[in-house]
């Protein structure tokens, strides 16, 4: 019985139910197509800024893979120079600096899918997890390089660790560039991460 | 007309329609709640990673406050002896892992903010953001810290830094636990910030 009255074909009713969903239905598209508006927007700037973050990286990596200074002055059995292989902490740096402009690098194509379907959750999430792997690695070498970098700039009279910035000052001052570089990359990140917050949390 | 034939009492058909809606409703709730359940569940586990956080952090820089060591053998005039402020990265590190479970600890009513409403989205913004920040604070203090005791226990004889971790074993012993309890804080910090990301995301 109740199929019956059900199928009772009742005319302009149905038709006013259909023209209200339809209203329900558009309101529904205007208000995803603003949000989608506005986080396809912050897609864009983030792709800019990975673009910039992969600059920096690859800056600050190159300025201290090429950083090294040969004294003028030698012995008969040593030549005096300074180079980024000499200290573990700007090897890592170099390492580790490279792998994140390498995954900056892989980064934008999940970029560009978000900036194409700005509703997307998955990529978002996937960019928002492994920047914040890769922040802590940048981080790590930028502050391991930075003590480093303090450590031969002043040395340290308590474990007699004496300063080398005095007689290779050119490296010190490359050195001391690629960790600034670096630095600026982490500033990058926060935004990046800060970035996909947003975009993933709901309206 | 339309109106006429809307208010047409049809008996059966409009209780089946009320049921139905009442029934979809049903459903719209039950899976709002099993979200807000799920991220409840979230919300708890961050809650309780914080706690434990809190505990690595405090115990890292209480253990890198209190590590001195003096050896046993002196001159009239000085007598060797090795704390956490005879190196800047040192102090550095008491102070910004300080600062981090300081940090922990006020983030701690916005954790049970998201647990009482799982649903919030501006708490757990909040908490993602400073995370990040906090995160990268605490990797470049333990990083900066890592660099240097790496230098104490093996030296650099490209530099002429000699290790001081012969003379004082105690020590080096000491401010290498600290540099590992900041390194558990730092993934501690990586699952609260993805924590924090699968709460934000639209279900």
């Amino acid at each position: 019985m109740t199929k019956e009255s059900t199928t009772i074909d009742v005319g302009e009713p149905s038709t006013v139910t259909k023209s209200s969903s339809h209203v329900v239905k558009k309101k529904g598209f205007v208000a995803a197509a603003a949000g989608g508006g506005a986080k396809r927007g912050l897609a864009i700037f983030d792709f800019l800024l990975r673009l910039a973050a992969i600059g920096v990286t690859i800056g600050a990596a190159s300025v201290m893979y090429t950083a090294q200074e040969t004294l003028p002055f030698f012995t008969q059995f040593l030549q005096f120079q300074a180079s980024y292989d000499d200290l573990p902490a700007f090897q890592y740096f170099v390492i580790a600096v490279a792998i994140v402009a390498g995954y900056l690098v892989l980064s934008l194509p999940f970029s560009i899918v978000t900036i194409v379907r700005p509703l997307a959750v998955a990529p978002r999430l996937i960019l928002l997890i492994f920047d914040t792997l890769v922040v802590t690695l940048n981080t790590s070498a930028a502050a391991a390089a930075a003590s480093i970098v303090y450590l031969a700039h002043n040395g340290n009279q308590n474990t007699n660790w004496l300063p080398i910035c005095q007689q290779f000052g050119d490296f010190c001052q490359n050195v001391s560039t690629a960790v600034v570089a670096a630095s600026i990359a982490i500033l990058f990140f926060i935004v990046l991460i800060i970035i996909s917050a947003i975009a993933l949390k709901r309206h």
